[in-house]
């Protein structure tokens, strides 16, 4: 089982309107509502691909009760920690002529007490025999110390579960000093992090704090494992497009679930082989490509992602 | 008690941004959520003012149990009548640069089945020996036949109860047909519904099919009230600016609040006398200005109101 901590769960709500105009009343032709933070895309796409996964996340008033009943529908196992905010909505309007237009509520303020409450049930859980990995995905919520995300990852290598951090700004550095298994920003949020002005330079810092391997989504330009001595690297499946909102997310469920393979426990600190590693890459990208083909995130055809990944040809090894 | 009906309520979201433009993603600042539709909106202000008021409404999935939950804590009576589609949102972007943005789902499509369910509810209270109007103020669901207003209004009537239809188009019509004791649109409204040029012309046509009077709200221009043979005209309280959502559904619960008088039942056929009409004019006039002195519809302060009601020098009768 793949434990997802989502710090920052959303309602995800996108209105189709026949065209964006500021100032005026505009009907919506069409309202879809999903659940969203990227932890829950993750935990979703596991689940299609037949990963055992359990997701944890806080959640408060109306918006957070939608977000539960949402993933009981979906069939995705979840702990809901009830928080005493709102949990978060995101709008995003868009029509056929302009960009999207995306308008981001700035989510519940957690109390120190409520985030005892999300610790100890991702100890519980993480305490299970069956638990093979840790992911957290996603913002935290305004205000949040960082160290939440660093005692998470400490408490899964306690239990000799590796880790997976998907986390921006200070809470992937945090994660990194924690000694992450997997820190896995994209391009943009490594290069914002560290303030780093390249890729390597970014991910050798990661790894000078601690993290075991940094791998970087690069979106079309694929993906990369970087360790302290070299970078392993996989293009984006060639001729794909669609909706890339949640590929990245897709691409950690195809990352993790190809490094804890069919369940068994690898220790959180172990270096992993380059074949493991160009297999999670691969894997990676084939999820990941998959998602772009939906136009929901957190969404995959398990059917594609087997498509993608016996594609053939797809992977060089640059020094 | 007077009976408000809302036939298609709606969760009135308002997101206020630095800066609102297109094809970006904007932090939202602020967040507020409030009940709407323009039932609630009167149910409110009469209940602000102490008068017994008693809203009906459909609701529907997570957004219907929110506005049942937050009337509860407003302390206002209701009866929810579930149905099986989502209750509408309404999000409302807001700057201090541009006009307000307004993005409105259709809401829900209500069985013939669940209309039967708001006829029984509404027509229970109507027996109430206390109950002594009946409101209906607000849109109908799309593809709902308008004859459902005029089946609530016949049915107020055959208890003896007065009705003020404040709807447009169609189910103004019927609410007219039906011999509603007040139709009380605004101006734009009227013409739109009776294909009138001119209010005068408008309001006769709605005399003609059988309303009582139409009382016409014409916002910074005053309110009228339209008979057969004469107008009665009241001005809009001077120099009061501020936010006019909502001030319409204010006036509307003057209105009815001064009609209803003490509690006492007025025959629904009964013509006013035109003290009584003028009356019911002057705290219309009142209620909606103390309504623009507050941001949120729905909300007066009672203090404005009777300020606005003991100003003098606010009358005048043309023929």
């Amino acid at each position: 089982m793949i434990v997802v901590v989502t710090p920052n769960p959303a309602v995800d709500v996108t209105y189709r309107v026949a065209e964006q105009r500021i100032g005026e009343t505009q009907r919506v032709l069409d309202v879809a509502r999903h659940p969203g933070g990227k932890g829950l895309n993750v935990g979703r796409v596991l689940a299609a691909t037949g990963v055992a996964t359990h997701a944890v996340l806080p959640l408060g008033e109306t918006p957070g009760r939608w977000i539960s009943d949402a993933l009981d529908r979906l069939g995705l196992d979840h702990t809901d920690v009830v928080v005493s905010g709102t949990t978060r909505t995101t709008v995003t309007v868009v029509d056929d002529i302009a960009h999207p237009t995306m308008f981001g509520e700035p989510g519940p303020v957690l109390t120190a007490v409520e985030w005892d409450a999300v610790a100890t049930a991702v100890g519980g859980l993480l305490a299970d025999a069956d638990t093979t990995a840790l992911v957290v995905s996603g913002s935290l919520p305004s205000g949040t110390a960082p160290v939440v995300v660093a005692s998470w990852v400490a408490t899964a290598h306690g239990h000799g579960v590796l880790s997976v951090v998907d986390c921006s700004g200070a809470a992937l550095l945090a994660a990194a000093s924690a000694g992450a298994t997997v820190c896995k920003p994209n391009r943009e949020e490594l290069l914002e992090a560290t303030g780093a002005t390249d890729e390597r330079a970014g991910a050798l810092r990661l790894l000078e704090l601690g993290a075991g391997v940094v791998v970087v989504s690069r979106g079309a330009h694929g993906i990369a494992a970087h360790t302290a001595d070299h970078v392993l690297e996989v293009p984006a499946v060639p001729g794909v497009s669609g909706n890339p909102t949640g590929a990245g997310d897709a691409a950690t469920a195809g990352l993790v679930g190809a490094l804890v393979g069919a369940g068994t426990r690898q220790g959180p600190g172990a270096p992993f082989a380059d074949d493991t590693l160009l297999r999670a890459l691969r894997s990676a990208a084939a999820h990941g490509a998959a998602a772009v083909l939906r136009p929901v995130a957190g969404e995959v055809d398990p059917a594609d992602v087997h498509r993608f990944l016996t594609h053939p040809d797809r992977t060089r090894t640059p020094a």
